[in-house]
């Protein structure tokens, strides 16, 4: 590891602090150097706060004029909710400013490096990009494609069974497990079950086993069959509850969950006559919402995954044989292996008597 | 650790030497020191060979006498294809045996250790027990439960399909899984499959991809159904192949297929009119087989953990989704989560694209 890949990892080290606390915006960290020394660092704490290069150059504990600049992610020149950091760095007289990855906001798109060039400034880009790409996987992907970056999360037996034929699914998994879902959960804009789950678990989706923000719970509830007294329709001051139907406004049911207090909208349907899950996904980002954990059932997993929609797929294996049950993927409508949905494993890791598989998919 | 589990820990090092060649003889490796000092070591190589503690005296560069042997397992006392280990460490006048676990072989069972000290020899057990039963768990299975040590491998896709639904399975997972597969095989005396495999796949079940001795090839063929130009009953010169049947001897293909020389054997019916596994498996402990391999496919694989037959499973994950296919394990009539199989996973690693789960049944 060069010195400049040293730096960039500090840089993102330093993002990382911000998970959970930035998006939509991208995590951000930002690392001053001056004749061999760090003199400077700042990350982006949390959104419509300052960015992370502004942070720097104001914890800096000497000038920065003549300075180099390490930050994950190029800088932006756009009058967002502070004022460009590209201006910032100018100003400040920096010599150089090294970037791990390109913004694809098409409002800073490498015009933050063209404008640095132009005012005299030398910029490096390219180092550790791929770490700094991943770091920011749910940026660029939202920013991409307009949509946001799906998590597909579930916990299975060994056997891949999410329950038992009766639909039993409390709890396949250990205490650890639930843990490290919540966690999942705070790092995510929302949440999204189908009415099976809500139906079947009544849940409160919320984060409690960990610190960390509620993500906005989202259910696909195509006929509006949601029970008025379930959780998610309570309490809603803590957290946010949107209910995606293909029914109209003019239903009765419709006003009365409009009333109280709940989100609720109309999306177009599917072929099947279901909620269109990728209209409900557009609807999501154009809200905001660069991310969104989907915890089940079985069918909108399997939908999700037939349409292509997820990124990201976490398993949660429990030492348990169940045989015959539900399984977490339905039909996808593959008959050869060669059209097989690929993976890549991320990451494999044990949590108290379980193992999670982190994967992508490609 | 201490000075006892530091020599322990080398004699379980020696005897893992021995693996895939002692059979059903269990893993044994000995060290011998004397102030402080190692002055011999030894394993048992192969099935017939010495014992561990033989081949350590032998190779002692100086008296053995009023040294201390640490052996993995307890010294028989019984007359097998070598003579007793007890009585050459008696008439080499070692003082001290340090012993890792008794022998569960009912002609060994603690009579080692009773006619050691009757001798007047130190004796010590229990030293990284835990360890020294694992490495033969094998060989205490088979001497306590008079039936092979069974264990069950199978390549599924992440979403838990062996193959998908018009069974197509070559290949699932990746080349490097398939020669683990290979090593496996080669760790164990047979390999045991169902018909559907043989008439899907028509394997050869042979160790190729690494280097071991062939396991005995077992074929679960309830009506005989096997064609008689099955990979399985050419060249049986270089791997032996046994056919459990419930059909008797006086039927023509029984007789052609015994003329060709692979074995052919009549076992019981199962209440569903089957081979009855636990007979066929009782069958093979009584020829000698220790450990037996399942192969496939889904209905024997679920039929074995139904009926409580196994006691390890590895699982090769692959990094792809196939959704509806065929499962691995079917209807074990488990319908409460309380009464699933348990598990406990021993040791995760990746393998080239794929993930291989090892885990013992609880």
């Amino acid at each position: 590891m060069n010195n400049d890949e040293y730096y960039m990892q500090l840089a993102i080290k330093l993002a990382r602090k911000g998970t959970g606390y930035v998006s939509p915006n991208p995590l951000v960290g930002a690392v001053i150097v001056k004749n061999g020394q760090i003199i400077g660092k700042g990350y982006h704490k949390q959104f419509g706060g300052h960015h992370a290069e502004i942070n720097a150059i104001q914890n800096a504990r000497q000038s920065v004029a003549g300075a180099t600049l390490y930050v994950n992610l190029e800088p932006c020149c756009h009058e967002g909710k502070t004022p460009p950091c590209a201006e910032s760095i100018i100003k400040n007289k920096l010599a150089k400013v090294v970037i791990g990855s390109i913004d694809s906001n098409p409002l800073v798109s490498c015009r933050g490096i063209n404008y640095l060039q132009s005012q005299g400034i030398e910029v490096k880009t390219g180092v550790l990009e791929n770490e700094c790409r991943r770091l920011n996987e749910i940026f660029f992907h939202y920013m991409e494609t307009g949509l946001p970056f799906v998590t597909v999360k579930y916990a299975q037996s060994f056997d891949g069974r999410i329950a038992t034929e009766s639909g039993q699914s409390q709890w396949i998994s250990s205490e650890a497990a639930r843990k490290f879902g919540h966690q999942l959960r705070a790092g995510h804009d929302a949440v999204l079950v189908g009415m099976g789950t809500v139906i079947k678990d009544d849940p409160e989706l919320t984060v409690r086993h960990v610190r960390g923000r509620n993500p906005l719970r989202v259910v696909v509830d195509t006929g509006l069959t949601i029970p008025e007294k379930a959780k998610l329709l309570q309490n809603l001051s803590g957290a946010g509850t949107l209910i995606a139907t293909v029914k109209k406004a003019d239903d009765r049911k419709f006003q009365r969950i409009a009333a109280s207090g709940a989100a609720i909208i109309t999306t177009d349907a599917d072929n099947q006559g279901k909620v269109d899950l990728k209209k409900l996904l557009k609807i999501l980002a154009a809200r905001g919402i660069s991310s969104v954990l989907v915890e089940g059932g079985a069918q909108i997993i399997t939908s999700i995954l037939k349409n292509d929609l997820a990124s990201r797929l976490v398993a949660i294996i429990a030492p348990k044989i169940i045989g015959r049950g539900i399984e977490a993927v339905g039909d996808l409508q593959i008959s050869d292996l060669q059209h097989a949905k690929k993976l890549s494993f991320q990451k494999i890791q044990r949590l108290g008597p379980d193992i999670v598989i982190d994967s992508r998919l490609r």
